[in-house]
């Protein structure tokens, strides 16, 4: 007897890029898809040394239920470092969550209506889209220009939002980084709105050359949700990160959090503030912040080297992507099979758009998991394929990401 | 400027648990409010080796992202322990969870819409509640008897169900188990009707003098999802559960949890499988049935020592709780204050119900956290106050749990 499922089933779909990881689990394979941080990243001997001493110190407070909100501690470690980027935190107003993934589906949860406006970047993170699309909210895109996306609240599409989700340092797909005055305008802009910002940070601590502008949520008290997460700078595998807003969302969120899963793991959260409080960021974030770095400026170097003329891309100063444009009229989910033929993977752009015809012409590498000698040869194979596929000239102005 | 919030955030309320867990955290009180494992029962030096051994050989895979079913060696494992039970399962059929709670969330996700009529036990687990209302479904109640609740799914308020909640072992909260002729009942009743049977399973090893009969499941292949959790018999901080369902299912619980959360940790799924292939449990199962077994015997004598002739219990055969029933025109709510007055917390009966009126007479014991010493004392405090009432004499049939 099969069973009815319900309709905001039909709303939860896989992602192509967690399909994709599946597929180039296969030997050989070089990925330039997923956002996996490279395993030399890892902290694994502070990691080791943390997970000890909290089983030796404290083994009935990481094996006992805890708090919906997160342990007490952690809240405060992370209010405090959220005071150094201009942020009036308290820890109150802090819920950690198993991930930024979960930092989203409580914002789903706790602020989207059936038909509520949401705006969005355009493109934009697929797993926001994933994490909102089950409380069926409209989504409306944002138009760029070169400083980030622009606050066009007075828009006839716009102008009924509710929330407005933004990812600005590093954005997930394209690199692009909102600079200090389009913050500036997205701050003056909301003032006085009852429309939420809700600021993604997962790439903010991985700058190359200096730190990005201070957050939003500097700006806009009393009116930002902040999600950062330790997935970046320390483990995914761990599952934790946190949401920072108003005391009373943050409160709606603890409950939603009880109904949704209890709480996130007491022996996860003990051991990273085991070691936040033993300072590994100082050395750590130094680190990867290099590794990334070197990775980067080899994908750079290797696109410079092996793509055609026609292919377009911008340097990013800090995050895990590099936002290829293909020229017009070609289809870079058409030209995956040929990718992976030549054993690279990557992403086509059409996943990250929320609304309106994507562009089929786009694509998102990662240049976090593969080595740069991996990288350079994943990038001159990709050269051949791009160079070998029938193209249009590039005319300027056609390419709209 | 106040934010907006979901209509559906209005379904996201505290739990009377937890706000008691808090209150409770003063020094002195006994707690026989929480379901929280015995401090003792944790099997601190084995997942303190078992992790130390993950950190040493499978650091990587701990630290990365992983398949949001679950790692597949702890799927088939799952799935290894179903059959022994007698349910024909496969580890595609497997979904690992951050808890039993995160469970009946993706139970709701996809398997709710609103004005679905879901059938529940009276008086049934609270948690499930909380996790099934804002899918918005319309929450039926069953009717007891002494094999306990009754497959009514010719009643005119039955006969849409989309689908039936149990707890057939030591429910929570009234330790009741559904005996083997209740569960063919259940099967036949439930066969060739396109509802779900969703079978929470927490307690089911936490037997005292024999195993429960097997569960409904088995008989009704292809319509049952049944969950399962790590947290009462090995930790409840690690936050690990699982779902076994009809494949696609599950498969559509896979892309939900995406969505909600990606997956579970990698590090605590690794460790508890380290401990599952240890055989760990063939020495724990005994020693916590020991366990609990005496702080149940404790509490029954201690309730037959010191309890009004007037206040009515049932043993249960496993599990963490026993139910209360304070004669009619008693409010086990209004006496929570001289209790806590007197250093000693329950959970008071009404948050266990779904519909109609709850009575007020009733209240929820766990043996599971005081020592058996603890128990004496806290029940003799009871005695007192529930002595102290004025209450009506008891009239047999008049107690309606």
């Amino acid at each position: 007897m099969a069973l009815t499922l319900s309709q905001r089933s039909a709303q939860y779909t896989t992602s192509p890029i967690r399909d994709l990881l599946k597929l180039i689990e296969q030997p050989g394979i070089i990925s330039l898809a997923g956002g996996l941080p490279a395993a030399g990243s890892f902290p694994v001997d502070a990691l080791r040394a943390a997970c000890a001493e909290v089983f030796d110190t404290q083994a009935q407070g990481a094996l006992q239920y805890g708090p919906s909100e997160g342990i007490a501690p952690l809240r405060e470690w992370v209010a405090a470092q959220l005071r150094e980027q201009g942020i009036a935190a308290q820890a109150d107003e802090v819920l950690i969550t198993s991930g930024s993934q979960q930092g989203l589906d409580l914002v789903g949860r706790v602020l989207i209506d059936p038909g509520s406006t949401v705006l969005v970047e355009r493109p934009t993170y697929l797993g926001a889209l994933q994490a909102f699309a089950p409380y069926g909210p409209c989504f409306a895109d944002l138009d760029d220009d070169a400083q980030g996306a622009l606050p066009t609240l007075n828009a006839p599409a716009h102008r009924d939002a509710r929330m407005v989700y933004l990812q600005p340092n590093f954005r997930n797909p394209t690199g692009q980084t909102l600079t200090a005055a389009r913050r500036a305008q997205w701050a003056r802009a909301l003032q006085d709105r009852p429309i939420a910002l809700v600021e993604d940070n997962p790439y903010g601590e991985l700058w190359f050359d200096g730190p990005p502008p201070a957050p939003l949520a500097a700006q806009l008290p009393g009116q930002s949700i902040l999600l950062g997460t330790f997935s970046k700078v320390l483990s995914p595998g761990l599952r934790l990160g946190y949401v920072h807003g108003p005391q009373e969302v943050i409160a709606k969120m603890a409950q939603a959090r009880q109904a949704a899963d209890l709480q996130t793991s007491s022996l996860t959260q003990r051991l990273v503030l085991k070691v936040l409080e033993g300072r590994l960021l100082d050395a750590q974030l130094p680190r990867i912040r290099a590794l990334y770095r070197s990775q980067r400026d080899a994908m750079l170097a290797a696109l410079e080297r092996h793509m055609p003329e026609t292919v377009r891309w911008e340097a990013p100063q800090g995050g895990m992507f590099i936002w290829l444009s293909l020229p017009e009229g070609a289809d870079a989910t058409a030209l995956l099979p040929l990718a992976l033929a030549r054993k690279v993977a990557y992403v086509p752009g059409t996943a990250f758009y929320a609304a309106g015809t994507a562009p089929r012409n786009t694509l998102r590498l990662s240049y976090a998991t593969a080595t740069p000698e991996q990288i350079d040869t994943a990038i001159a194979h990709l050269g051949d394929v791009f160079s070998q596929t029938q193209v249009r000239p590039l005319t300027e102005g056609v390419l709209n990401l």
